[in-house]
């Protein structure tokens, strides 16, 4: 039970942009998505969907398009990098409309770990930002990420993301947090399927999701997840099924 | 250098759709997207996009057509087990404008494994396959995937996902291959950005790729990957690439 009074559940929802051909290829295993995910819930921010595209163009601004018009946030990662195909921050100045140069506060950035000739063209791509950004800092690499609109654009590099998005984390905005609850059903997925949906009609404000897997011990086993941004919603579900699965394991007994 | 006759360079190309709450929520990490990329890789098939939905009805049929009219194959995962969460296999009915009803092989399969009311109706909805579709079977759980157009639709576990591809791999069109090569640059990217980028403008059927990463032991460094359908054009933009390593750290080294 949660004495706290009801608050206006307020949604903010995002989308993430993925950038970059070597995880279409394969040759790069993607852990930005995950983390993402995570935080995002973690802080009340509702992940509705992500896109990975390759480094063209054409494919990052329509998808960009798409993605920034649905969404509170879009958060993007790759292709900020020193090479011709980091290619993210032209192409969020296309989708916005807005010019790009080099941008003097991201030029200091750099200037502090890079001296003279070692600050090259190649480098001074990194500090491309389009016009009306805002930077997203990072100590892992000093190369910034930015924040136009509702955008956030960050490094592909997961230490480098993941000090980007601690960075731009505090300032997003935030709604209810979605509480969640889990049960270990131990009882087969396809044995409490039907039982469960029936819970699910009755608790339209909580979302129930059904997830089978392999205990090494004892076989074929269930973790069956509410989630709810109302607390004593989530209570009443959780107690649903915990004695929708008594039943059923009485009944798979007897029978 | 390879003597085999030039082949027509056949582009086949494949979207991934993942679909699932728990995959958004942070809950589960994928583990399908990364393997996938690389099944498809090998054997000639180009991952152009990725996108990962909600169990939400709309945004599964929208993903899923905006794809399949995009890319020579679109493979989906998740959402085809037994609980009430599980709505791909009527969304990809809905999508193709087909009825789905209870299949007969599908139950025969199911029958295999479960008898009498343990095929309740939970595990009766794995059987509901949209009319026209073929059936993708699995030794692991039974309860099939299928294909209906362009349209492969598989689990989410991942054993049972791989055992799917497995299944469809050897029926499908293939390209020729993207043929690759990683050449360690032992140099940090930044200092080599500009003249890998004045090699990708002259190696125009290559795609030039490069991933920072550090070493535990020397410090920042960077993979260079070449990748080209044509092993002569690979060949010798890798060429190109150890020579401009060896003239940039000859520089480097000299200044």
């Amino acid at each position: 039970m949660n004495d706290a009074p009801a608050q206006p559940q307020t949604i903010v929802t995002a989308g993430i942009l993925v950038i970059g051909d070597e995880i279409l290829s394969g040759r790069t295993k993607d852990k930005n998505i995950g983390y993402i995910a995570e935080y995002l819930t973690a802080i009340g921010v509702d992940l509705r969907e992500v896109r990975v595209v390759p480094d063209v163009e054409e494919e990052i601004v329509a998808a960009l398009n798409a993605l920034r018009h649905k969404y509170t946030y879009v958060f993007t990662t790759g292709g900020i990098g020193p090479t011709h195909d980091d290619i993210t921050a032209d192409c969020v100045a296309k989708a916005f409309g807005v010019p790009i140069d080099y941008d003097p506060r991201a030029v200091a950035l750099l200037q502090q770990r890079f001296k003279g000739p070692d600050l090259n063209e190649a480098r001074m791509r990194m500090t491309r930002i389009p016009q009306g950004a805002d930077l997203v800092t990072n100590k892992v690499s000093l190369a910034p990420g930015f924040w136009i609109g509702n955008v956030i654009v960050m490094a592909g590099v997961p230490n480098i993301m993941q000090a980007m998005l601690d960075e731009v984390g505090p300032k997003l905005k935030t709604g209810q947090q979605m509480l969640s609850e889990s049960v270990r059903a131990d009882a087969r997925e396809g044995d409490i399927g039907t039982e469960l949906g029936e819970i699910a009609k009755q608790h339209p404000d909580v979302s129930i999701g059904s997830y089978p897997f392999f205990d090494d011990k004892t076989g074929p086993n269930t973790n069956v997840v509410v989630r709810a941004r109302d607390a004593e919603k989530l209570a009443a579900a959780k107690t649903a099924v915990e004695q929708m699965l008594r039943e059923v394991k009485a009944n798979l007994k007897a029978g």
